[in-house]
This record gives C-alpha cells, sequence and structure tokens, in this order.
C-alpha cells in the first residue's frame, strides 16, 4: 500500500482524478471534511441536492460537486458526474489507517508449509496454518487465524481476530472486519431417537473478489457444497450467513441480518438492515428488501419488498394490536351486516385458513 | 480423535454402521457428496421424499435411503430408517477437518496451576488461567482464553478465540465456534439518582454435555445464581442468552435470536432464527417458535407460535401499514352501521383498551 | 483495584455503605446471595414488592430493605432507600472476578511508543500499537489489540479480545466485554456504474467515561467526523451502532439491536432488545422502544414506542396476517354497505396510499 498523502494541491487532484478544476488550483490540499461546517484546507462534497444549502456556509477549501451545482457555486471546485465516487477515490489518498508494514512480526505463528506473497504484513499473534495461501501484500491482522490450506486473495485486508476456516477461499482486495468468521461449522443437525446429531459440514465457503465482511459477522461452511459469496459482495456488521448460502455478485447486506440455510440471493440486490430470510428460497437479483422484513417465500420479480411495522406511542400500539387480533369479528360483523341486507354474502372469512408461510 | 479415512467399501460401511446392504459390497467409497448431481466414487443420501426424483440422475456409488425408496431404486445403497442420521454417522468418518495434534503449542500461555487432561490439543496463542480444568482429548483453538477456574469437559472442542469466564463450567464433548463468548458479564444495572450502577455479576454459567454453542454466540453469566445450559442443547450463531436464563435439554436455537434475563426455556423446544425472548418467561417443553417472532408472555402449551409478518411488495405492505392504523375508524364505522340498522351493538372497541404485552 | 473481601459483618458493611443496621451487627457476612432460597452467612437484598413474601423463608443471614418492608420484617437488616444501588455497591466488596495483577505479561506485545498508566494489568497476547495510551489502573485482556493511537481512559477494563481501532478514544471506568469491536470500519459506500465503491472511513469512535460495552458488540468508526458514545452510556452484547451515531448520556441499549448511520438518540433513553432504528433519524431524551421495535422516523416526544407483535399460536396468527391482507376488502366491504345506506361516504380507503415510513 502506497503512503498517504500529507498535502497535494486542487489541480494536482483534478488531474490525477480526472475532474474539471474550476477556481485555484494552487489551492492546498490536506485532507478531506464533512461538508458542515467543514475545515479550513480541506476538501469536502455534495452529493446530495438536499445539502445544497450548505455549500455557501462551508469552510472547506474546495468542494466536489455536480455540473449543475457547479453553475451557482462561486467557490473553489472539483466537478464530478458522481460527486460520492469521486470523493470516495481522493479520501483514499489521504487515508492512513490501513498503512501497515510489510514485515512478519516475530509474534506471528506461522506453519512452514504456509506461503506467504510478497509484501504481506502479518501482526502479532497472527497463525497461519498448514498449507494455507496468502496473496501477495495483504494484510493479516494480530490474533487472526487463518486454518489449515485456506487461500487469501492478493492484496486483502484481514483486521484483528478474523477466522478462516479450513479450506475456505477469499478472493483478491478481500476487506474483512475484527472479529469475522469465516467458515465455522454449518447449524447441520438431524434428529434422532435420542436427540440431535451432529451433521458433519464438509463443504467450504468461497468469496469472491473486492468482497468486504463486516465486524463479527459470520459465515458457515457448506455441509456438502460450498457457500459462496461472489465478487463485489459487501457484508455488514453482525450478519449471518448460513451453511450453502449463495449471494450473488455485487449485492449489499446490511447489518444483523440473518440468511437461514440454503437460501440463494441474487445479484445487485440490497438486502437491509435486521431482516430474516428463511432456508432453501431463491430471491432474484435487483431485489430490495427494506429493514427488518421477514422473508419466507422465494422472490421471482425485481423491486422493493417490506414487512417491517413502524414504532408508534406504545398505547396506541397497543390498541393497533388488539384491534388486529379482533379482526376475525370484524368479518363476522360484516357478514352479519351483508346478511341482513341482502348483499352478496362474502367469502373472505374461510380464506383466512389457507394461508400459510 | 481417531484420524479419518481416506476410502472403504460399500460393504465395511453396511457392517460397521449396522445397515442393510443392497447391490456390490466390494464398491469403493472414498468421501460423502450431495445427492444432486453426485460424485463418482463417493456416497450420497436421500432422506426427503421430495428429493427421491434426484437419486436416478445421481453420479454417487452409492446412497442412504430408506426400505421405500430401496424397492424402487435399482442402484447400489445402505437402508436406513432414518437416512440424515446414517449419513452424518458415516461422513463423520470422512471428516477431516476436526483433527488435530495432541500437542500443547510452544505459544499457548498456560498457568502452572491449570489441569490439562491426556490427549489435549491446545493452539499457538492460547491463554488458559489458573485453576482451569481442560478434560481428555479436547481441543482449545488458537487465541482462546479459559479464564480462572473455568472446567471443559473431555473431548470437547473450542475454536479459535472462544472465551470463557471465571468458574464457568462446560461439559463432555463440545463444540464451541470461534468468537463465542461464555460468561461474559450479565447485563445487569441499578437506576441511582446519577444514572445506571453496575450490579456485579457473580453467578457463573453451566453448561451441559454434548453442547453446541454458535460463532460469535454470548452466553451471559448469571446475577448471583447461574445461567444453566442442560444437556444435548444446539445454539447456533449470534445469539444472546442473558444472565440467569435456563435453557433446557435438547433444545435447539437458531441464529440472531435473543433470550432476555431470567427467561426458562423448557427440553426439546426448537426457536427459530431473530427471535426476541423478553425477560422472566418460562416457555414449557415442546414449544415450537417461527422465525422473528416476539414472545413476551409465558407459554404453557407445547405447540408452534409465531409472530413474524412476511414480505410483501413494499407498496403493497405500506397500504396494509396504513390499514391498520385506520382499524379504530373501521370499528367506527361498524359500529355506525349497527346502530343505523338497530343490531346489538358491540364492544369490541373498548377491549382494545385492556390488550396489554 | 482493592483486593476483595473474605468476610465482614454486617455492622462494618452498614457503618461502611451509610445504611441504618437492624438486628445483631456481630453477624458475620461472607458473600451475597439471592433473596430465595438465600444461603447462609450472605446478605441477599428485596428490591421489588412482590418479592416479599420469600423475606420470611430466606436462609439469608441478612437482607437489604426498604424502611417499609423493615416494618414488618423482623429479622437482620439492612435498610436502604434503594436497596438494589446498596446491594450493587457491597456485592462489589466480594467480587473476586475482575480482580487482576497490576503486572504486563511477558507474551503482551507492546510498541515502545505506547503510554502504559501505572497499576495497568496487561494480558498475555494483548497487542498494544504505537502511541496508544493506556490510562492508570487499566486492565487490558488477553489477546485484546488496541491500535494506533487509540487512548483508554484510568481504571478501564477490556476483557479478552476486545478491538480498539486506530484513534479511537475510551474514557474512564470504561468496561468493554469480551469480542466487542469499537472502530471498525463504518460500511460506507457509493455505487458507481461497475459496482460499489468503498468510502474511506476518516472518522473515530469517542466514547465517554463509565460507558459499558457487551460482548461482540460492534461500534464503527465515522465516516468524516466521529461516532460518539456520552457518558454513562451502557450497551448491551451483539448491538450494532453504525457510523457517525451519536448515543446520549445515560442511555441504555439492550442485546441485539442496531442502529443505522448517523442516527442520533437522546440522553437517558432505553433501547430495548432486537429494535432497529433507521439511519439518519433523532430521537429525543427519555425515549423508551420496547423490543423488537423498528422505529423509521424521529421522535419528538418522551414516552413509550413500540411496534413489535407479541407472538400466538401459529395457526391464529396465520389468520391474522390473512386478515391484515384482505383489509382492503374490509374497507371496500363497509363502503358499499355505506352507500346502501346513503351514509357519509368514507375517503379511508385513499389515505392507505398515503402512508409512507
Amino acid at each position: 500500500m502506497p503512503a498517504s498523502l500529507a498535502s497535494t494541491t486542487l489541480g494536482a487532484l483534478a488531474e490525477r482524478h480526472g475532474l474539471e478544476l474550476r477556481g485555484n488550483a494552487a489551492t492546498v490540499i490536506e485532507g478531506v471534511c464533512a461538508l458542515a461546517p467543514g475545515q479550513p484546507g480541506r476538501l469536502g462534497f455534495c452529493a446530495d441536492p438536499r445539502l445544497r444549502p450548505q455549500l455557501v456556509g462551508s469552510s472547506a477549501a474546495a468542494v466536489i460537486i455536480t455540473a449543475q451545482d457547479a453553475a451557482v457555486f462561486g467557490g473553489n471546485a472539483l466537478i464530478a458526474a458522481n460527486p460520492a465516487v469521486a470523493f470516495a477515490g481522493i479520501a483514499r489518498e489521504f487515508d492512513r489507517a490501513e498503512e501497515f508494514p510489510a514485515l512478519i512480526h516475530a509474534r506471528a505463528c506461522i506453519d512452514a508449509t504456509a506461503m506467504i506473497g510478497d509484501g504481506c504484513g502479518i501482526g502479532p499473534g497472527a497463525v497461519i496454518e498448514a498449507d494455507a495461501v496468502i496473496g501477495a501484500g495483504s494484510y493479516i491482522g494480530p490474533n487472526c487465524v487463518i486454518r489449515r490450506a485456506a487461500v487469501i486473495g492478493a492484496g486483502s485486508r484481514l483486521e484483528a481476530n478474523v477466522y478462516v476456516g479450513p479450506d475456505c477461499r477469499i478472493g483478491a482486495r478481500a476487506r474483512v472486519l475484527p472479529g469475522a468468521v469465516i467458515g465455522g461449522r454449518g447449524f447441520g443437525l438431524a434428529r434422532d431417537r435420542s436427540g440431535w446429531v451432529e451433521v458433519p459440514q464438509l463443504g467450504r465457503v468461497l468469496i469472491g473478489d473486492d468482497v468486504e465482511i463486516g465486524a463479527n459477522t459470520t459465515i458457515d461452511r457448506g455441509a456438502l457444497d460450498d457457500t459462496v459469496i461472489e465478487d463485489g459482495v459487501k457484508i455488514d456488521n453482525l450478519v449471518q450467513i448460513a451453511h450453502n448460502c449463495h449471494v450473488g455478485s455485487g449485492t449489499a447486506i446490511a447489518a444483523c441480518t440473518g440468511l437461514a440455510g440454503s437460501t440463494r440471493i441474487g445479484r445487485h440486490c440490497m438486502i437491509g438492515g435486521g431482516v430474516g430470510i428463511s432456508g432453501h428460497l431463491q430471491i432474484c437479483d435487483q431485489v430490495v428488501v427494506l429493514g427488518m422484513t421477514l422473508v419466507t417465500k422465494s422472490i421471482t420479480e425485481p423491486g422493493i419488498y417490506s414487512s417491517g411495522l413502524p414504532a408508534e406511542p406504545a398505547r396506541q400500539w397497543r390498541r393497533d394490536v388488539g384491534r388486529i387480533r379482533r379482526l376475525g369479528k370484524v368479518d363476522a360483523r360484516l357478514a352479519a351486516i351483508e346478511q341482513l341486507l341482502k348483499m352478496t354474502p362474502s367469502t373472505a372469512g374461510e380464506q383466512g385458513e389457507q394461508g400459510d408461510f
């Protein structure tokens, strides 16, 4: 990883990132900042039209904005079609948090048969077992455990206390946050007369390139076949992905969400936080699931899905729950009225019995 | 742990596992596989009648099936009353993932007063404090921390980065997945005028035999009495069990579920994923709670319980929520109609106020 | 930390804790216990009027009770306005679980530029990077990782396997349970034509004094500004706090709850377990959110909020769900009846479309 910048100029940034410059190219940029209140000597950005009013008062030395915003903004600016993406690229130049010395620490514990690529940094207390392979330029943080024959692609970054199970594979440029557990035993049980019998979990976890896995997230290895996470998937903290799940490329999964076993999520999906998805389902591409939704059936049409109930004052909510519980009476009262009025009798009452999930 | 097999014959497996053989006893079996598509030289199984159609096309060298399925299947087979359980037993013979050398690694850090049984494997970075006891044949993985006077039963397996708190006890043949925290401080607080006061948590966690605890699951120690997990309990990943809970034998708890303090779960229950159970409740034996259900009252009858709302397209769901919020108006409209028609007035409206949870 | 007591007398406890004594001051107290069944030689307490009947049968050598209860209880007692708080203070005297030797273990790995205060205990496998500062009298447990330039206040206690990210700050008297991850990368992504682009997360986590953070809880560092946890906040296990959240002083958050990015929780709030709070919201002071509630809008009035649906037998619940799904028909049936009766037509049907969350 190249050393990060101490400072540069707005002109140099425009050139390196292929952005149009407005204002003084010699403006010194020492870092990035939030648009409001902004910081002198730093670069902000505005990607959201609702934040436009903050442009005027910002103390930032310059901002990244759209051409549309630039038409009405008089200060120093870089113009980008997608200011958030441009900002991400520039911010990376100033990010020191992920630099590491390309050294194997004396307190790391690396099996003689493990292969460590060039330019890796291996932290103290890291354990790398037999036949494991660490790609060039990767960082394996303190107290990580890479089990037997696991493979980590080049340019990956595993923070502290990460666990990677035997034979599991992670692609290039992965980013795995502290405490993540990749390739723990799947929750595979069979029922005997005497109780639960553990079913050996012989599959692996296979993770593509450019994948992010959040802190304390758990991804179980497959029972017989593998659990698969495709390229470009982004997974937040405290997510559970059970054995034999398959997550399609470019899908993002927010925190505290759980996927039960053998479920297949399509490509470019966005799964909200606190979502639960039952096992053995198929979710097609381009599906958005809003926060705290329960998915119990396969989804075959792209679109937005939801079942989370938004909060109310508890007293009001208790009444709503009571009313839901009395809906059977509503049906009965309606039917009695309809009968009295000799309206067409409703069959809605019986349909209720058929619903299953 | 005995060395795992490289290969065997179908006849030898039939004999060792007490299963009836159909077909060629000399068939070489080098491992296990999924039924579809199957793998040559490997053994599959069919436990679910819905998968029967896969039997014909499978490339597996042999399959484990019920007598009923065997009547119509012409290939090599082992016949079992419960094919899933039989498969689990045979698969275990081929499972290399959990072998370990019976050695204490030079980088483990073991107090002189700790007692380590015969045949244990202790990984690098593992810390075993004073007066702890590790039963014979156990595996304590890299970077595990076993605190003062904790006791681990014989034949147990603690994967990497597991924490076991002071004085906690785990029975024989336990399996604790990476990152699990057993015996952390309970969330015990009292309210003073100035804010929260921490209540010391002086109890332990007591765990029976044959218990599985998932990755990054947390089980808090009791406040005064102990938190208890009985024999044969199986707990998935990212589960929270608060102080002074008691989980009865043979109960299984799926991922992302939380039990609040002092709740008692009966025996042979199945608690789904993402479930929340309030504190100080009693759940009787043989209760099944479906995924993402909220349990706020004790359950005294065996059966299946639920409150999870299944996903809909968000637009449709938003309408449903709006209609729930207008149920009070439905009551009022019904009452107005009933009054106009001189029907018996309904008292349902007032009952709504009484509901509490 | 001072050595804990082996035994004392009831009179000595009354004096040290400023409590009124009833009965025999010479009663030997060797520890604390639950009120029922109680233990000889130990001190119990009764803070809940519903537990009063247990006072008579308790085997405890003495109890902490209110003046009101003391009027009718004849045994040895300490009288306190708030027995739970008084008990917490006395129990702490007997708590041995958190004693530690004030030593830096030979297997700890501490950078030469890190500053370690007097009287600290640093466990084996702990890693403290360059420029980190550990306040006097703190305990950093085995295999903790304190990254570059992080600061931990005096008298803090970090249990095993805790991660504190670069530049993060934790105040005095913190208590961080095993596996907590403080200052992992926020889940900051921007969307490019080719997929997700990681947005560098340059902020810190700033944590006040007297904060508790539960086992395997994750608190992400800010994107540009900092994530802030104020003084006296108490956070349970497996909680997710996303980048740029702000939690006000004295707020408590129960297990399995998730806060999305940039949300601000007020002071003295109580957030239940399994709650989900959307991003960019403002929750005012003194708000209580009950378990498994989804908060999708800012809350501006103190009070109790809820949306969790309590469990029912699954068969009954399935009918309730079917009836919710048919509420549109209820509206239509009501409208038809009202029309027939020439009642004022209802507009409730259209209002449903307007609801948004």
